[in-house]
């Protein structure tokens, strides 16, 4: 495939960007590729691996002449990384970041000027491993990306960035980043807080040796996302607070009812309730 | 290995009393065997896979002669087949049940007059599989059993439900019927209520179909119990209602402390939890 872009700079070279880098240069779409990280280490992997072309802890430096840039850290940084990015960044130069909360890189970009030729995008991918020596170029591979374009993005850069994740095989779905948010806080941002009060609960109990012996599948199952990074999911809280909120308290009214249920021996109330769940439950693993 | 009863009744049929039957059968522990169930389907199966030398619906027909009685049902089933058996049991019969609450039914055979020879336990095995044709005589093996027999029951009573456990496999912890459920209340009883709030809360979003299509491995695994079948659950709710009362609302104290945390931006009391939380989560998977 002919490459989309000729220079492409991949600011934050974890698991999501270094597949991306694996990925784009396989699939020939993505040219010469400029690593910029905080860890000489892993920019070190990176480059031998072959994922980058050069690499450089200055991002400023990186974006010269560059047609693409991609911010693939975690929300917040994101954010950070486009307001250092823009005055150094030419002027055609497209900008996608892959945060999990889009609302905030939106706004930014607005902010910053440059929303004509930004394009927000999620990859509904990961994996427990990290740093570019866990690169994966099929890691995007029959995968949805999210991207949020705004009204004001230019043809050029919606085509770019959309058929930059199309090339290594993954389906795009377009939203609006406030619609992205709010789904999100129910089916990712919710479900870690959800998990991590469960093992905070389960942490306090006065029988804590007992509740570890006989934590079994149902528990580890419900529970395992609980053991993610701390920094990480406090800062998408604060990114992504008000849709959060919203998912919170309804499901602070759900546990409500549920509760008041069990305290009233009222079967019927609990059973609809479960009901409710499972039957959304039972078509998610439909084919 | 000598039978430890020369008759055995095994009232319930399902995937535990089935894989019971073939375990024990194994292993030798266990002569002959008496199925009671409702489906006669179900009996055939078990008869014809010689997991039951015969099988009927009549309870109290069964138990003649018998020397041990295994109540193989869902808890509150459980309940309601001891109250049925007492009257029929010879009087040296030994009686054990595998419900996944253990007060009620230590205080019915207190009731009943029978808590001398009754050793109730808590097999912590299973599988998504029902029926006897999902009989597994594998499936207690490195599995714990709890057993939580009375200060009055007799030692041949534990002794016999002993060792049956152990001879097919399983390891025994011996707890008071009420530290069980308090235990049982947040690793088993606590997550089913949470994975269906959460499920129910998703049914109920405004863009649900998003929901479904963006609900990804987080989501799945948060949610997996939640699929689970709501009127044997709504029966455990209303049998530990009261240690599962103290669960929930000391979930819901962690809860409204971390929405309170979310709404306040307050990102080191998230942490806060989030890392409480992760801490024991990451002990339960160390080997």
């Amino acid at each position: 495939m002919k490459p989309l872009a000729r220079k492409t700079v991949i600011a934050g070279f974890g698991l999501i960007g270094a597949s991306l880098a694996a990925a784009g240069k396989r699939a020939g779409v993505l040219g010469r590729v400029v690593g910029v990280g905080r860890s000489a280490a892993n920019l070190d992997v990176a480059r031998s691996a072959g994922l980058a072309d050069e690499t450089t802890h200055d991002l400023a430096a990186a974006l010269a002449d560059a047609d693409l840039l991609v911010l693939a850290a975690p929300a917040d940084a994101c954010v950070r990384l486009l307001e250092q990015a823009v005055p150094s960044a030419p002027e055609a130069c497209i900008l996608t970041d892959v945060a999990s909360v889009k609302a905030p890189l939106c706004a930014a970009a607005e902010r910053l000027g440059v929303d004509a030729r930004f394009v927000g995008g999620h990859p509904i991918a990961g994996g427990t491993a990290t740093g570019a020596s866990a690169a994966d170029p099929n890691l995007f591979r029959g995968r949805t990306v999210v991207l949020t374009p705004s009204a004001q993005a230019l043809p050029n850069a919606r085509a770019l960035v959309a058929g930059m994740w199309r090339a290594v095989g993954a389906e795009i779905v377009e939203l609006d980043a406030s619609v992205h948010d709010r789904v999100l806080a129910t089916t990712s941002h919710l479900p870690q807080m959800v998990a991590s009060a469960l093992c905070a609960v389960a942490a306090a109990h006065g029988d804590r040796e007992l509740v570890e012996r006989f934590a079994g599948p149902g528990f580890r199952d419900t529970t395992r996302i609980a053991a993610s990074d701390a920094a990480m999911w406090s800062a998408i809280a604060r990114l992504n607070r008000d849709r959060l909120l919203e998912a919170m308290d309804a499901f602070g009214e759900v546990w409500a009812n549920l509760r008041d249920g069990v305290a009233a021996g009222d079967e019927a109330s609990i059973r609809a309730t479960i009901e409710r769940g499972a039957e959304l439950r039972r078509r998610i693993d439909k084919p």
